[in-house]
């Protein structure tokens, strides 16, 4: 249970000087040998492990049947509130409820993504967590990890070098090269490789055409790894992908190029899930990390699986606030692979609710029951948002060292006329032990009979009914508006024949509208649908919408600027 | 000793269908622990190793004095004629020589390049040796190995997005935007990157400008990471390196910018070396990879010395023919380190001093002692070379599956006549075993007195004459021609007051002329020089001559289309 006692005077409005950085405690705790931790844990012996130095290792896929066929644990998601500069403490949250649930006698594991070089340079900050809550080894899990995102991105510009090879060689398939829809990636924010003109110097130089960059995260490639349960359903799903159209406007596909093979080979290892520990050296799987505002968020089904084998509760995560990361996990993820949560936790902070109700980044500190009561309005949003998937969220409220009793009443008590509860999660700064109460929460969940998760729509509705539906039941929109562009685009998948697709929402995270700006819960707005991208290897249609860019740029002052290391290898200002 | 009396007959002059491929080869020899090998062969314990999977391990670096003051070992150096699409098998005789020395007792490693993702996606096949001298896993080291080329590549444009983002925000250090030298890299054959314009889009997406991609293997940063000896080194290095010129005229360097920490924090791991082993279980170190035409074509300093640390001969190699990798190992890499070859081994095969003597490829395995004779001045002239630097090399020809024995004495014979003598190498078919014979010969040689290797050129004298000397007393030009172009770029060299650096030929590596077309020893052609890019963290000036490219294109029909893999990881089609 949370030592309630030993909380901060509620007049300590800002943490207190000695609190220890994340990298400050992750390099504290000394990690057991990954071996270890996956044999004691997970019953899994070396022999099926890779290792990558001490403390990380690959399951290999290939000592297990494929697709895994019987599960046997219970999934959880941890989902959240509308992010804010705040800070709600997914990960935190994901990794402290294993942690509790370990505690508590459960044999349980987190199952997180794998996170991008660009926010890390950017200034997002680590992915690994926070706080007593957090999976080790961090540094290296935010930098080069396994390579799993180096592979992707790989496999991703092969192709595309690919394509441009076959216009420059006679074009035998007769790829329009105005129409080509596949762009190249790059593990990086780079704005100036949104738009581009390649192919320019002259005839030796290619065939000058329009086209961009987009981040590896948005990759089809990520999606598709992140979706399939087998090596060869890889090769078969990265065969469908579709790179542009010919001169007669159908489909040419990665198969029709003979690119498919090649891309399997590249991302043979990558396939493979990565396994390291919390710092209470419990199992935390991480595998696969599409974002979640411009693609589907989830960690790959192949880990989820495995790691559903391996351990009777599995705690997941999915990007951003639930109205993109939840939808998604249900509407792609368990749509696709038969997977389904038994219970769904949804996050929030006191600061963050503040910040929903309108207040500044810098007064989030303060006393202010009234900003905190006008957000409120956005947790409810989500708490009815994820009971009509059929489950009804336990509310975590992931404590700041200052967070005022009265004020967590207030949000105890609001939650409680929501037909659920709310348990204050401490685990950021007791580890396991500070994520006990909620621990119990999920364990009475995960005990009860399996909910009936239901999909916010039928996959045989038109494409444009999909969209409509999400914009007014989850974002509180009245109504979509198309532009040219995209309604072209509408009207190239149907004749295609990928109306059954289900439809992935690009947009900002930080509203339920399209404008980052609209706090709560607003309603009455309008998505604006700018594009439509059809991904016929992962099986969904991004639709994108407002300004959001699938190529992220750095701020005025990256992170990386505060970098730095010494000769022992000492890294300091990552996070 | 070879075993002379199993050759195959003369008659015989294609490889008999039985003959295995090299993956088949490779894939049935079981490896040994990567840490066995390594405890076993090098006295290296588990506790300084950092394991990728059961063979591959990088050493911690952070576990040795860094820069190495001691090096036990003797530096033989295996360098090539003019390579032809025959084949001559540098790294294969430099594997080979090694199992080959082990047989004799000596305690010996080879040192390496890892191989590029472009080529092997491309043409070229595998860079881990042939026949029965392979390093293994294979596919491993030919695919992502240990991610050191992701790693520098990330942190290149890591870079490259600092430097457009700087531009974007308001660019404090006035960096003429016109000026930037700084490219972006990718590890791939896409020649459609080479000349671009970025930024478009409108204001939102960066300063339009024109730029392009080379490949990872001409980075700056790779080189960079292949001459220093410490993370505080490489830290410094790349602070040097300059990224364009203000609006004054003058250089800005990465440290001007602040992104030094975050590229050294990128290359962290990549700057430890890979060990693995050969098929016959000796150690082989990789690391670093620049081509050897439009880079210095050495793998790393730390791995050579490192190597030299913990082996009693160590076996290195240096791209391509020796007019570019001995000439670039001796002016680059031993001028910058220290380091000096004990020995050089020139590798050359009847086949392609037959191609050098003007027969196509289709017919080098036909008896023909004419074009073999014609064929021999290209040896001639790398023997010369060679000499020059205070050293004669040994010749092995490396035998293929039915070259004449009459033909073979013909080489003996003409080599005879050079001041020194060549060895028939047979480790293609009969690994260490066929090497041993060779590698008595480098026993004497490392065995005798230390040579006195002399640089080519001096420090001090004009950048145009380092060129010319190269030119007329290497490559058997009677001139050299800059272009408009190289002309201003050699004037800002000097302007800029770097002009004691030496040079690092950027050319094709098919002749020692610009003109790949002109086989054998061509005289009194011109050496045209296009381009001069300054490499100040690297410490050389690379000089880009006739039409070669820093960004390969792939063929009509790329290795990739072959490339397919099952259920179970095995792959096939891919050498």
């Amino acid at each position: 249970m949370p030592k309630k006692g030993e909380q901060p005077p509620q007049s300590e409005m800002e943490p207190s000087p000695e609190i220890l950085s994340d990298i400050e405690i992750a390099t504290s705790v000394r990690p057991e040998s990954i071996l270890d931790v996956a044999e004691k844990r997970l019953g899994l012996t070396p022999d099926v492990l890779i290792p990558y130095g001490h403390h990380i290792a690959k399951l290999n896929i290939r000592a297990f049947d494929n697709p895994v066929t019987e599960l046997k644990g219970k999934l959880v998601l941890v989902t959240a509130m509308t992010p804010t500069p705040a800070g709600e403490g997914k990960t935190t949250t994901c990794i402290g409820l294993s942690d509790g649930l370990n505690r508590l006698g459960i044999n349980a594991s987190a199952c997180i993504r794998e996170p991008s070089l660009g926010p890390c340079f950017g200034m997002k900050g680590g992915a690994a967590g926070g706080g007593r809550s957090q999976a080790i080894p961090m540094a290296d899990l935010n930098l080069h990890f396994t390579g799993d995102f180096h592979a992707v991105t790989a496999a991703h510009n092969l192709l595309a070098s690919l394509v441009d090879n076959h216009l420059h060689w006679g074009n035998k398939v007769g790829l329009d090269p105005r129409r080509i829809s596949w762009r190249r990636v790059v593990d990086l924010n780079d704005r100036a490789l949104r738009n581009l003109i390649i192919g320019l110097g002259g005839a030796a130089h290619g065939i000058p055409r329009e086209s961009g960059f987009d981040i590896t995260m948005a990759s089809e490639v990520m999606a598709v790894l992140c979706l399939v349960t087998s090596i060869d359903e890889l090769q078969q799903r990265l065969g469908d992908i579709i790179i542009g159209v010919n001169y007669d406007g159908l489909p040419v596909t990665v198969r029709d190029l003979g690119a498919d093979g090649a891309m399997t080979v590249v991302l043979k290892d990558a396939v493979m899930p990565n396994l390291i520990q919390s710092l209470e050296h419990n199992p935390v799987w991480v595998h696969g990390g599409p974002f979640g505002h411009i693609a589907h968020g989830c960690n790959s089904v192949i880990a989820t699986q495995l790691a559903l084998t391996f351990s009777d509760v599995v705690v997941t995560e999915a990007g951003f606030g639930a109205d993109l990361g939840a939808e998604k996990f249900i509407d792609i993820k368990c749509r696709q692979s038969g997977l389904r949560p038994h219970a769904i936790v949804l996050v929030c902070t006191l600061r963050a609710l503040k910040m929903q109700g309108g207040v500044v980044k810098e007064s989030v500190a303060l006393p202010d029951s009234k900003h905190l009561k006008k957000g409120l309005a956005n947790l409810a949003k989500h708490i009815t948002n994820i009971q009509q998937f059929g489950i009804t969220p336990i509310v975590a409220i992931n404590r700041h060292p200052g967070d005022l009793e009265t004020e967590l009443e207030t949000v105890k008590t609001f939650v409680s006329k929501h037909n659920t509860h709310a348990v204050i999660a401490d685990n950021w700064r007791d580890g396991g032990e500070g994520a006990e109460a909620l621990a119990l929460s999920v364990k009475t969940a995960v005990d009860g009979k399996a909910p009936d998760v239901e999909m916010l729509y039928h996959d045989d509705i038109a494409v444009e009914n999909k969209i409509h539906t999400l914009a007014t039941k989850l974002y509180g929109a009245k109504a979509v508006e198309f532009s040219i562009q995209a309604k072209k685009q509408l009207a190239e998948i149907q004749r295609a024949g990928f109306t059954t697709l289900p439809v992935c929402i690009a947009k900002t995270p930080y509203s339920f509208s399209v404008d980052p700006k609209q706090l709560g819960a607003p309603i009455g707005h309008v998505l604006t649908v700018r594009e439509l991208r059809l991904l016929a290897g992962a099986g969904f249609i991004v639709v994108i919408c407002g300004d959001v860019m699938t190529m992220p740029g750095l701020p005025r002052r990256p992170a990386a600027m505060n970098f730095s290391i010494d000769n022992n290898g000492n890294i300091k200002g990552l996070f």
